[in-house]
């Protein structure tokens, strides 16, 4: 097996942290098969983010019931001097049998809240850890960045530049699934564009402006070849590039419909060039403005009357520059019926299955969480549904739905919630009985 | 052509920016094909760091040579309802003829100083603009940050537990090439460990404990099944355990080589734990710790003298926290024989194809870097070498010895440089002819 300079979705159960391989060896052999449940989910909310928006599980699910070892990957672990034979004759027979419940893509949950739960014989559901994680973390650090944007620009339409920037061409193709979940409009990415149905929009770089004989040689052939185009104006100098194409525009039957700003201090800029475009008549050419952009200089921009119609994002969007990474946790919380739960420093957690219930107020919007044993009943929309069970994947909705369900979800979070600085608004409860089920379980930990 | 899980290499060309494709178009259909210089290169050193160790270039080279367009590709691009057919038969024709020169995989550099420079016809070196830059940031940003652990480290293992918060499948997978060429000593990552020569390891998590009945029977499987292996030490009470341990090793034939601690206060509990292993003779078991660990954690613990004998990272490593884009520029430089720059504020940058020669000491130690030019003649080591000459690509030396040339290269910084605290010192100087060349260019653009 040579190695590939892309991760092929066929040699994903080797994308496995050493020591998974080693505990399920471990479990294997001392015959400790009982059903685990491990729950996925985080202790405490990142810096600038009320909420997180979760993306990926259902995918995450889909790859889980794929995975299959080949001889070429136990030939390959074989070599790694550790693994008994009959053990890889385990390995080579693995299908996912267990049972994985998740809360819908594009929800936003709040810290302690499970975004999925595995059920499963123990070996079965360490082998996914990293792998899941992964795929998960991904998604959701994304979206939840992405969302916090869309929410800034108060309607207008944000798309996204971010691919030369993302960790990698995963992250650059899944990432525009995330975008498309958290509500952004469009992206430049072609291939992740089609596969995951959002819009793909782009025009010129500078460096085009550059390689023609003038800039107005660069807008005349693109105002050709591509009617209704935006024009890139700040090669130069942005106000005179404007002033250039209004005098154009007016001796010509060549139409465009935006111009984009990228550089220079953009409400100075966008002011400038409005007032040159409505001066001429030109109202509907619309202004775009990228370059460097995040939710607070898009919120500045508006809050200072920036005549801004629509926001093309990259760097900050693309790796969530200010909350890379969620300390996501893949925790046993129940083993053969018993409840689990670790007592490190800092890092206690609840025992056993849940279920989180979300209520609303009368006017729709979110009332407060209440997280529970799986068992029990409360009040309000159960989130963790079903979408692998004994190894079978359950149908899906569409992509088109989950966006719309997503989109719901964060319009129904309380203001506060939806603004950008970060309160200390945690509309999250444990119910009594997780709160008793942890105290008796820490009660025996200490026996 | 259905969309994958996961992007497949040959799906690359369709990883593009959509504004790539209509420059491209616009290109051929005005019959502009002369040759571009293109350059790769960042204007400001991100926070915190004092330089960045360049990786992937190669490998981009690589996909690059390559890229072919299917009937599937073009069928898609055909639905976007903005390419002629004739530039659709050019792109099935694509392969890219033009010559990329790049820095050797992990060279530390400056700003200004280009990782690649990309000369071919204007379109075909504009069509890679994204991929490229997506393929070398991803791995750049990776090992810039990993190369600051093991400088902090002093010499004591390193060892990547990444993969769970690494932005997707491939930076997990990539990003594992790059933790090589930085010197890192292992990773958790089965397939990219295998894949990229790093030694594969891993021991235990917390879950494992918890389904044991007893820590202790926890620690006799492992030692059992895994003679010589780690064991982690906190899921309950570090000390606790490792006065146990020592009981128990005392008693057994059972033979150990490392605790770990994951968790606490790490500079007493090492103490502590160091402590009772002396005190029974053990002196020989090393303590391994990890939890939240970066550069400035690690030079803290060892700074205050806590007896750590290897760290293992995750998280801030694995999305370089700190600094998680690197503000990387694909530039034209020089179009048709003509040098171009682009004038926009705080963008300015130097015209031309060009050479960056390093300049050490007697000692061995960098004296200064000189860009210039590619034409001119300095003292110094050339930096850019020909990876990729009319299409083809030239051969590469093995990852072996790039990485032993990478260390080489950080080695041979000064002191000041391999610290963690940022400084002033750029030990980078402008040619007067690449100077003289961006006035005379500067001064085209204003007539």
């Amino acid at each position: 097996m040579e190695a590939a300079e892309l991760v092929r979705e066929a040699d994903l159960p080797l994308m496995v942290d050493l020591y998974e391989l080693a505990m399920a060896q471990a479990y294997w052999s001392e015959g400790m098969d009982d059903t685990a449940v491990f729950s996925l989910f985080f202790r405490q909310m990142p810096e600038n983010r009320n909420f997180i928006l979760a993306c990926g599980q259902q995918q995450a699910a889909k790859v889980i019931s794929r995975l299959r070892f080949t001889d070429d990957h136990i030939e390959r672990l074989r070599k790694l001097d550790r693994f008994k034979p009959e053990f890889l004759e385990w390995l080579r027979d693995f299908r996912f049998t267990g049972t994985i419940r998740a809360v819908p893509e594009g929800t936003p949950l709040f810290p302690q809240e499970p975004l999925m739960e595995v059920e499963a014989p123990i070996a079965e559901a360490q082998l996914l850890e990293s792998l899941l994680m992964n795929y998960v973390h991904l998604e959701t650090v994304i979206a939840s960045k992405a969302v916090r944007l869309r929410l800034a620009a108060g309607g207008r339409p944000v798309v996204d530049f971010g691919m030369r920037r993302m960790h990698g061409l995963d992250a650059a193709h899944r990432g525009v699934r995330a975008f498309r979940l958290a509500g952004l409009s469009g992206t430049s990415n072609v291939l992740a564009g089609q596969d995951f149905g959002l819009n793909v929009s782009g025009t010129m770089a500078h460096s085009f402006v550059q390689a023609c004989a003038s800039e107005m040689e660069a807008f005349e052939i693109y105002a050709r070849l591509y009617p209704g185009t935006t024009l890139l104006v700040d090669t130069y100098d942005s106000q005179q590039a404007v002033k250039r194409i209004v005098e154009w525009l007016k001796a010509s039957p060549a139409r465009i419909s935006a111009i984009r700003l990228d550089s220079g201090d953009l409400l100075e800029e966008s002011r400038g060039c409005r007032a040159i475009l409505d001066d001429a008549g030109f109202t509907d050419i619309r202004i775009m403005a990228s370059g460097g952009l995040d939710e607070y200089r898009i919120r500045d921009l508006l809050g200072q009357g920036a005549p801004i119609d629509g926001f093309g994002v990259g760097t900050a969007t693309g790796v969530a520059n200010d909350a890379p990474a969620l300390e996501l946790a893949y925790k046993l919380t129940e083993f053969g019926g018993e409840p689990k739960m670790k007592n490190s420093p800092g890092k206690r957690s609840f025992p056993g299955a849940k279920q989180v219930f979300r209520q609303y107020d009368r006017s729709g919007i979110l009332a407060g969480d209440v997280i529970a044993g799986v068992n029990e009943h409360h009040q309000g929309v159960p989130l963790l549904r079903c979408v692998l069970e004994s190894g079978q994947l359950q149908a899906f909705d569409s992509l088109d739905d989950q966006v719309r369900a997503a989109a719901d979800a964060v319009d129904a979070l309380p203001d506060l919630l939806k603004g950008l600085e970060q309160t200390d608004l945690a509309p999250v409860t444990i119910s009594d009985g997780l709160r008793a089920l942890q105290k008796n379980t820490l009660a025996r930990l200490r026996e």
